[in-house]
Parts: C-alpha cells; sequence; structure tokens
C-alpha cells in the first residue's frame, strides 16, 4: 500500500490520532466482537479509551437487539457500557421516525423483530406488522388485503418472519402516496464466522422498493443520521471524531460522509485489497471509502494506552 | 405519434401485415383475458386466425399454471387451443432446465408452485422447497441449515409461500459455486384489474440474487428462450411471425430480440405514452421496445378475418 493515503496506525501516529480525537464510534460486529466472542484485547482498549476521557460509542446496523440488549451483552463480554453509548438501527430507527417524520403517538406497518418493536414503543410509536402473516386467498384477496388506516409509515428492518404476504401487505401500504417508507439499512448480508453468511436486511427492503416502486429513506450507515443522532445528543464535534469499523462500504463511508477520521480494522468483512480496489478505482464515490488508517486489530491500539 | 414507427394497425394495413405472418404469438393477460374474462372478441379473433390457416401460440410469463390448467381456463372462455400450443414459464422452465442446463432426473430446489414441480416432474426434474419453510432457530443455524446434497439448482419462480427461510436456504445452496441458478421471469409486479397490483416474481429473483451475489438465468420474456423453445419444436420462420402484447418491456422487448414483427394491444398495461417515451429517449435499448404497430385491442383484428 504504498503512496496511499491509507497508513497502517502504530507508533507516534496511534498517539498523534487519538489525542486528536476526544469521541471514537465504534461498529460491533467484527470490530469489537465477533459473534459471541470479545475480540480480543478489544474490552481492554474500550475501557481504557474511557479512562483517558474518551468519549465512546457503539454504532451498529444491526436491527434486531434494543440499546438495552445490547448494553447487557457489552457488559457479559467485560465492556464498561451504558445503553446511552449504543445506537443500533431499532433505537436510531425509532428517532428518525419521531425527529425527522414528526410521528408521535402514531402507528406504523413494521417488518421487524420484536427489539424493533420495543424501541418504537419506547418513544410512543405503535405498530401492527411484528410476527407471521400467512398467506391466504389468491392475488385478488392479495390486493385487496384489510389495511390498518391508522398506518402512516411502512417501516422495514431485520425479519426473520418475512414472507410474500408480508411484501404484499407492505406495498398496499406503500401504494397511498402519503404513506412514509423507512428502512433501517441496507446490509444485503450478515456475516458470520466461517466465512458463512445469511441474506440481510438489505435483500427485504429491495424487494419492497421494486414492488412498490419507491425508494425508503435508511437510517443506518452510511447514511448520516446515526452520527447525527448521536452528534446532536452529546455534541460531538466531527474533526475531533474518529469512525473506527471493518466494512468500507457502511462504516468508512458513514465516516467520510460526515467528515470524520476513519480507521479501517480487519477483523472483519473488508480486506486491504478492498481498500486498494477503491484507491485505485478514480471513481470519487468509490474513493470515499478508502479510510485514513487501518489496524489489524483494535487490540493494536493498546500499545498508547497502557504507557 | 406523427412521424413514429409504431403504426396504428387496420385498413390495407392490418390485412398486409396478416398476409406477410404464418405464425402469431400471443401474450395472454392483458391481451387475450383480463383476470378471468376474455377479452371482448378475442376468442373469435384467435379462433378465426386459425381457420384462416396461421398457427397461434401462447407465450406466458405467469409461472403458476401448467400448460394443461392453460388450455382448460381458455377453452372454457371459448378460445379453440391445444396444451401445445401454451408456452408459460412453468412448461419452459423445465424445458430450459433439460435442454439448456442438461438436467435429467436430477433435482432442484424449487421456489415456485405445484404448477412448476408438476411441469418439472413431467420432464423427469425432482424438486424440493415446494411449500411453506418455517423460520427455527438464529442466524447460526440458518447459514447451517441441512442441504439436500443431490439438489443441482436453485430454480425461482412465483411463490406465495416465499419467505426469510427459503431465501436463505437458496441462498446456502447458491453458495456452492456449481449450483445453477435459474429463475421464470423478472416481472416486478402482476398488474390486476382496476389499477391494483401485487408484488411480482421479479421481486423475489431480485432479492435472491442479492443476498446470493450471483445473477440468475431467466427464461421468460423478453429472454429469447420461449420463442427459441417454441421455434425449434414448430419449426417458426421468424421474418414471417408476429408478436402481440400488452407490455413494451417483456412482449415487444422479446419480439425485437427474436427478430419478429412486433404489436402492441393496450387493453393491459403499457400506453402510448409509453411508446412515445421510448421512441424519443435515444436509447438503443429503449428504442427496442417499440412496436411496429398498435390496435387499441386484438378485437381490431376482427374486420380483416370476417370478409
Amino acid at each position: 500500500m504504498s503512496g496511499s493515503k491509507c497508513a497502517r496506525l502504530q507508533g507516534a501516529r496511534l498517539q498523534q490520532l487519538l489525542d486528536s480525537v476526544d469521541s471514537i464510534l465504534f461498529d460491533c460486529d467484527g470490530v469489537i466482537w465477533r459473534g459471541d466472542q470479545a475480540v480480543p484485547g478489544a474490552p481492554q482498549v474500550i475501557n481504557l479509551l474511557k479512562r483517558h476521557g474518551k468519549r465512546v460509542f457503539f454504532v451498529t446496523n444491526n436491527s434486531t437487539k434494543t440499546r438495552r440488549m445490547y448494553a447487557d451483552k457489552m457488559s457479559t463480554l467485560g465492556f464498561d457500557v451504558t445503553e446511552q453509548e449504543v445506537f443500533g438501527t431499532a433505537f436510531c430507527c425509532a428517532a428518525f421516525l419521531q425527529t425527522a417524520c414528526g410521528l408521535r403517538g402514531q402507528k406504523v406497518f413494521l417488518m421487524g423483530s420484536q427489539a424493533m418493536r420495543q424501541e418504537l414503543e419506547a418513544v410512543g410509536i405503535r405498530q401492527t406488522g411484528v410476527g407471521p402473516d400467512h398467506v391466504s386467498g389468491g392475488p385478488g384477496d392479495w390486493a385487496n388485503v384489510p389495511l390498518d388506516p391508522e398506518v402512516k409509515a411502512v417501516v422495514v428492518g431485520f425479519d426473520q418472519d418475512f414472507s410474500y404476504m408480508k411484501l404484499n401487505r407492505a406495498v398496499q401500504y406503500l401504494i397511498q402516496k402519503d404513506c412514509l417508507f423507512v428502512g433501517t439499512n441496507r446490509d444485503t448480508r450478515l456475516p458470520l464466522e466461517g466465512g458463512r453468511a445469511v441474506p440481510g436486511t438489505g435483500c427485504l427492503l429491495q424487494a419492497v422498493e421494486t414492488a412498490a416502486q419507491r425508494q425508503a429513506q435508511t437510517v443506518g450507515k452510511p447514511s448520516p443520521f446515526m452520527f447525527e443522532c448521536l452528534a446532536s445528543q452529546f455534541g460531538v464535534e466531527r474533526e475531533r471524531c474518529l469512525m473506527v469499523g471493518d466494512r468500507l462500504d457502511t462504516d468508512i463511508l458513514l465516516g467520510s460522509n460526515c467528515g470524520l477520521k476513519t480507521l479501517l480494522t480487519l477483523t472483519g468483512v473488508s480486506t486491504l485489497e478492498d481498500v486498494e480496489g477503491h484507491e485505485k478505482s478514480g471513481c470519487e464515490e468509490r474513493r470515499k471509502m478508502v479510510p485514513d488508517f487501518y489496524v489489524e486489530s483494535i487490540a493494536d491500539l493498546l500499545p498508547a494506552l497502557q504507557g
């Protein structure tokens, strides 16, 4: 990677970077944990950063957990974290519906998890749709499926009960031009250990968008909303903020989109070859996915914190 | 539409066109019937064309019926049709797997209808997958879902039992590089009477393609396979063949792709404004969707047949 913009973060450069920031945003899966295991050294890094006076936040596109569920998982893995520091798409989607869409005490058709339902209810937004929706009848019945007249928006997150009937019901709501359309994120795969993967929310959202002939607004990375949500609450300065992630197309792009410093960790999805591909592409959009720095693992930050 | 390539088909021009062709391909929904009603005059047109010695075929992207089911429906509506004249994607998909993919006595993972299962079984291809596939466990279980080692291809048609688990199972098969990937068609909506619509196979196929990071080969219009399948069996000459349909992006494009004469009927999806949009676009791909002729309804062919 000689002559590249993306430099390995170590030695004096590491200390310099840490001195230049007050707030650090971490993606979760592939960065601080993998599956149900903490990345070795990650809890110490997070806990020491806080002890050194840094503000630490966690930003994840996964919509299957509430803030509380994340904080509990992190505590179990040895991270010193409060739920206010966690920004998942379940929580941020509720915040988006409330602040950007102006929903209060209203109802949405939710394709998503019980966790999304809880986060919506916590801000007073009611839902219909969570759980299975079984098929009956034929196309004529599907086009005339009963709709809840109180529904103001269709919300699409990760939904293990996704089905043709739910897709159809979402589309019948979205044919109504004043129905809002919000998705948590566009990640097309949920990567698992051993190179395996299962379909992600992006596939479900794309099916709904294609059938509805409309685009959803999305809340998750790389859309700037997650950062704005956090920054407005905590008064974070962009110039003194670092985004740490394992994916170029979500984490690093979010950082670039928001004017943050960016750090890629190689414990997850993206590789240095991916970085090089973007650098060499000559495409402005792809160059935004080139991080400022990279580390093998966030444990590489330890030397600067243990001194 | 003055100065346009697409002329209204009537009078001498109509007689001329009919004299210049031996074979006529008709799309079904929106052309010869709408829902469960024949387009007024359509049965007479079809029956008279045959009496005048024309060979008539029916080409539909709908994968929910066998040839036999189509022939039965047509007879009930007053059309004089044999099942050998019907080319639906359920039948053509079986033919494609057999001839283009070389499957014989082998097994596929089928997201589709009982009709597709029957057409596959009629050419000796076994399947697994038809019917509901209920979710259990979490992502780790989904990535390790039991796969049938005999499966050689994933086949996606219209599937009212489409679900997250089926999407996931298809993806786990498709991660195997030697697994073939075939879709019936890419229609994103199934239009119904009164301007209503339900999601079409294209939405389901796109979800599978996105999650699998692979493109399917498709059998339906506008892919030339349906015409080739029919032409090779009946010795149809392209230059003396007319394609009649209500959709520019499937029917008319199939005709253009195969070098056939093309006729748009305005009883279905596409309008003269759509034609004009394509004509004026200056885009070569879109100009292929401009038909040679249009009629308000195929009943407009009657004057040339009743003389």
